[in-house]
């Protein structure tokens, strides 16, 4: 529905008519409409919406809109949402909440279910068990095919998840039956003879980047979360490992670009925020840059002599950085996919070793003709075009090697991309550039 | 099962202990554990693979692999196989086979089928309609939650998801029901009175970026497709759906790196290949530095008079790159994540010119303090504080902004990363540099 219409309703206190619109609404509509409007009129379009949907509704809010409901929900409303609200969404909002909230929620949650709160907000970030869910379908081996499926009847709507089951014994888990299992199996059968018990599963310490590899892997609808004693904790939905596949992939991407990651999207992030993401790697890219700067001052008689010379500066450290950046982003990438390994080193080295070698002929043909047409100078042109070869390929294998031998010292690769290997192939082109130059006018 | 073992076995020809194996091991890790081994082999233990899990090993097998198995096959064997592969895994084999492979097996699909596989082999790349299967669950209105139920247990095994139900009335989508209701509703509830009528779908023309969005924002399992009749024709399933955002990211980052993107794996492309989708923005980038360099020799006074100017070229042609690169680089994720829009213009200009004043003052005085103390010359630690701060702004504000205008004119807005940026950026730092040192200096 429009916004604008949305609001005339709102305005005219035509709540029944506003009901109804919200009765057709899909809740993360809603919770995008409610973050346009103000705190007051917030809590009234909330109160609007139909039972079975607010929980919903209100884990896809900003933690800023959740503070203001929690703060003027009276006990009963708050116990309510906390009942319809999934365990793992109740954790999230937890997490962002002011400490005066979280106290005012944690006293109105039932001890056993406090217990679970508790022990979900101290699993480190990013492992299985800060993104799992407790709420599953627990079946016994026992069963048959439609004691289960009463079972899933019965209890089934309050679970995150009903169409992977687990088979649990001493709660510990022993198989899974998919609800296409039981949907396509007879009455009579046994649990015990359908389930699966080739089992995938990851402990609570598990990183979320694994957890979300799995799902990519064996193409998973859930995933089952072990601990120690290998009993069932939780599990991790589909839907939660795509939002892992995502975040990973930003965090990377920010990084590559020197950037400290944040959870919070552009426009939720400060700007003073944002320049503290932002400066501590530019103030160490700046002061490595002043080395290249330093060793060009060595080479002042070879510019002194011919002055053209610094002007191919900027060409050369553009070319070499790029060159760079190509390689390093591809293995950075493929190491994240788990496509390439520390332990194919020397079969990326000599790949990129032929690459540039053909991307090195190529861009120093190029320039090197142009340079002869334009300044009928043979002897630049074989300068310019030798310091493009051999940076180009410095800078490739620059390039491909750094991401991999961070990995293998548990730096993470994605630091070793464009800003850094930048920086370092500038003075390795800089070197290259004038001691060919030197060499070859003999200064 | 270890690969030496399994080898083991292969050469002693032990081939039931194989089978045993086969039978408890996970088709993607068979798949993959084939790929190690010769094409003889392949065809051996293929064939020894059970027979409810030979398909799904198909089609995670890569495209060689699959050529191979084709070649060999009797025409039984290949039927067989085609009964049991899905729709789309189908479709994306015979996309990536050689023409008599393609031949061969359109000669053994039944006319019907190959009407259809004819038509999902003309939906443009990248569309609903091209990552789409075409076995869904069809149900009619009038139906009986216990009919429905029949009717998945019946033909349920050989469609790709039985977790959304599609209801349709000739032929035309009007609800959708979720297996989670089937089974949490009474056995004489109608279909029609517990299906959803608000439907998310899209067309078979909708880009899979967008399709993958829809699967973000509302965590679906699966989401019909349809044509412009509102005819239910296939649907795209939450696997597929998380692949396309691997490979959306996959292509930003290396869009972002200067680099075409390519559909295969790092090895699987081969060094020429490599080089190909490298060199074009290399010689685009290489020729635009050179503007940079002709801009510096218009300064060559001032470098003659102030040889000491050079060597800060570097240093501010990097840290502009990296600012701009950090701007371009949040704004087109921001872009991608559809959390940013171009009518966020000038919040996004405004942001990023706060952040930069502090961003800049920063470095200008790290940098200011320490030219000073190294050489004592107070006017060139301002002429290099004041270029700082002038394009890091600069920077910044050509790195928010050209990502936002290539999305407004339909480019690509990953083109306007970090090499183009940098480039750009080189030339105005240049200028901005020896103009605020001529001017200081009065060179």
């Amino acid at each position: 529905m429009k916004k604008e219409l949305f609001i005339r309703l709102l305005s005219e206190r035509r709540f029944k008519e506003l009901k109804e619109d919200l009765m057709t609404m899909k809740a993360v509509d809603i919770a995008s409409l409610l973050s346009q409007l103000d705190d007051k009129e917030i809590a009234i379009v909330f109160r609007l919406v139909p039972k079975d949907k607010a929980a919903e509704v209100f884990s896809n809010m900003n933690s800023s809109m959740q503070s203001t409901l929690v703060e003027i929900f009276s006990e009963k409303e708050l116990r309510e949402l906390l009942d319809n609200l999934y365990m793992d969404d109740t954790v999230d909002m937890l997490e962002e909440l002011p400490a005066n909230l979280v106290t005012r929620i944690l006293n109105v949650t039932p001890q056993n279910e406090r217990n679970i709160i508790n022990q979900l907000l101290n699993y480190p970030d990013d492992s299985a068990g800060s993104i799992m869910t407790t709420e599953y379908v627990d079946l016994s081996p026992e069963w048959t095919v439609a004691k289960a499926m009463n079972h899933i009847k019965e209890t089934g709507i309050h679970k995150e998840t009903i169409y992977t089951c687990y088979v649990t014994w001493q709660r510990k888990l022993i198989g899974i039956v998919s609800a296409k299992d039981l949907m396509t199996s007879d009455d009579n059968t046994l649990i015990k003879d359908i389930m699966e018990t080739e089992l995938i599963s990851v402990s609570t310490h598990t990183d979320q980047e694994e957890v979300a590899g799995l799902f990519r892997k064996y193409d998973l609808l859930a995933l089952p979360v072990i601990d120690t004693d290998n009993r069932l904790v939780g599990i991790v939905t589909v839907d939660d490992a795509m939002d892992v596949v995502i975040d990973e992939a930003t965090e990377d991407i920010t990084k590559m670009a020197a950037v400290a990651p944040s959870e919070k999207t552009y426009f939720e992030t400060s700007s003073f925020a944002h320049a503290k993401r932002r400066i501590p790697w530019l103030l160490v890219l700046m002061f490595s840059s002043i080395i290249t700067g330093s060793i060009i001052t060595k080479y002042e008689n070879a510019f002194a002599a011919i002055p053209l010379l610094v002007s191919f500066i900027p060409m050369l450290m553009d070319t070499g950085g790029n060159c760079g950046s190509q390689s390093s982003t591809l293995i950075i990438r493929g190491l994240a996919l788990d496509e390439v390994h520390f332990g194919d080193f020397f079969r990326v080295v000599f790949k990129e070793f032929q690459i540039s070698i053909i991307v090195g002929i190529v861009l120093a043909t190029a320039n090197g003709l142009r340079i002869f047409i334009e300044y009928h100078n043979s002897g630049l042109a074989i300068v310019i075009a030798l310091s493009l070869i051999v940076t180009v390929t410095l800078s490739k294998i620059i390039g491909c090697t750094l991401p991999l031998f961070a990995k293998k010292i548990g730096l993470d690769p994605a630091l070793m991309a464009s800003p850094l290997i930048t920086t370092l192939v500038d003075t390795c082109s800089i070197i290259v550039y004038f001691n060919i130059a030197t060499t070859i006018f003999k200064i």
